[in-house]
């Protein structure tokens, strides 16, 4: 199958630290590959990739220090997409609603995963002007604000499935929270958990710079009250050790997390998660067995009194059932297959 | 002729104060209608026209404390106004590179007037994409950074006639300062200027919130130097008496401004314009006649000793001849006329 994937441009695929779309889209891409397929990726030019690598801008703009208008390059990079469009049988956006207006008016099938939260008014406002785009979800609750959408289907993301793996560790002395220090990601909360247990909190997290006002006024003065650890942001390399030596990750956020890509990383360590119940969080952890899911604070703290309960063979093994890269492809291109075979029937007709 | 007129989202045209863009789409859009065009306006639900109004989004972006994603709401308008294209004889576009890719697919004939500075990088690389897609230029000095685009035409911004007229007033004892305090606005040398001449300077602007900090930083240390009265931003109906009142304007701008509607401003009141040779200065400005065109800080001030020489009738009558909203809306209608005709000899043909 020629498959064109069109990535974000803000962070190189796959990105040099933090930035899950991008991560996703490079996971995707190269296991495709893999499979055989016949794969171009669009996205910056300093991204990396076994397929065929097209780039309407040099560099990821996070990283361009001279770029002032990234609506431009996205302008750019729909032309430069179009232009090459026929030579695809499918093309896959990953750029919200940016594609629908041109794509929606020629013949290649599209689609579109949308990666992020869609409880704002204006996203319910441009995407119901495409009933017909077929979109993808990455959990069935980040529909809720959008039910009535084009959707195809939910496709959870996947990672390569040996990319992170459980590591031999001598002791388990601390949890783990790793990601993004931000209010809906629910540091203070964890710190709180943590501490309540008498476990030290081990925090591998970027602050960016539209959280360091939060960081500087609500997290850094608890830093000091003891149990907390900030070792600051981390990369692949480093998360085998980090996470196969936690007790679990603390995914204690407040917010409808779309997906959570963290709980995939830890399940496929070992390390279980105590998750507390927003967003995706049902559909990605299975309760009692990849880790606990709680509603507060009270539930996560008796919950890490029963970790001891979960076997962390298990936790890896429901990550190779469930949430592979191959597994995420295998989804994608029955989606793709589909679409195709719905336009040849359009034509046919 | 069945003319559709595309506005900018961020203001609602007119404007409610600041807003160079907005401002100039809503005296286009009268004047047309008042020349009996059949106009549509595409704007911000809280626009005010004698044309049809038409929005795909209730209230200016700017005065929308909601707003999260104005890309989304720019993304809507191409849709929204390509749905109701064929309604229309020609497409007039003033929102940047929004329309290229999607309007160059389609028959109605189409042309964007860009409104800002082109020396950006990522411009070139976009509008580079479209060789064929109609341009205006607001100045020919505009087109420096990128001589090679489509260029259809040069239109200079107009405004209507009798908005702002010659105030009788009793003296004149001060220079004006009429705009957005920036750093390329000129503000520090302006002050200087007035300082060097014994002259008071009286500021009428407005501070973005970009440039709060330039503003206290540069800014502020000099308004208690003495000679200098900060009177904050001032709507339309203030505008005759502030700069009939002033013995000039110091427009003493260190960018390439692509047009300068203050100039022409106070023009319109006969007020004289000292002004700096940057951008598009040399073509707005008659140099002895509506003021004086500087190099530098020191020409400024001498051209300062020779406003006597200068007729306030003249200044206005050549606002008259050359910056009406009718003389502007004859040129654009012009350039209308000939894509028109093009596209219809290409179906001919």
């Amino acid at each position: 199958m020629r498959i064109a994937q069109i990535a974000p441009l803000f962070e190189a695929v796959p990105p040099k630290l933090y930035g899950g779309t991008e991560r996703v889209v490079s996971s995707l891409t190269e296991e495709l590959v893999a499979m055989g397929h016949d794969v171009t990726l669009f996205a910056s030019g300093d991204s990396i990739t076994a397929a065929k690598l097209l780039s309407p801008w040099p560099r990821a703009l996070r990283l361009d220090p001279d770029m002032r208008d990234w609506v431009s390059t996205y302008a750019m990079l729909m032309e430069f997409v179009y232009q090459r469009a026929d030579q695809f049988d499918v093309l896959h956006f990953h750029v919200d609603y940016w594609p629908n207006s041109l794509f929606s008016r020629q013949k290649v099938p599209f689609l579109t995963t949308l990666h992020g939260r869609l409880d704002l008014k204006e996203f319910e406002a441009i995407y119901s002007m495409f009933p017909n785009a077929p979109l993808i979800s990455i959990s069935n609750n980040q529909r809720t604000p959008v039910p009535h959408l084009g959707w195809a289907q939910t496709v959870y993301h996947g990672m390569p499935q040996y990319l992170l793996t459980p590591q031999k560790v001598e002791k388990r002395d601390y949890f783990a929270f790793l990601g993004r220090i931000s209010p809906e990601k629910g540091i203070e909360r964890a710190i709180r958990i943590a501490q309540a247990c008498g476990v030290t909190l081990k925090v591998a997290a970027k602050v960016d710079k539209a959280d360091e006002e939060y960081f500087k006024a609500e997290v850094e003065p608890l830093l000091s009250t003891g149990g907390v650890e900030f070792i600051g942001e981390i990369n692949d390399a480093q998360k085998p050790a980090f996470l196969s030596g936690a007790k679990a990750l603390m995914f204690a956020i407040d917010w409808p997390e779309p997906f959570g890509l963290v709980m995939i990383e830890a399940m496929a360590c070992g390390c279980p998660v105590i998750a507390f119940k927003r967003g995706s969080v049902p559909e990605v952890m299975d309760d009692g067995v990849t880790g606990f899911i709680v509603d507060n604070v009270e539930e996560a703290i008796a919950a890490c009194g029963r970790l001891h309960e979960l076997d962390r063979d298990k936790v890896r093994a429901q990550f190779d059932k469930r949430f592979t890269a191959r597994r995420m492809a295998n989804d994608y291109v029955a989606v793709y297959q589909r679409l195709i075979d719905q336009q040849q029937a359009t034509k046919a007709a």
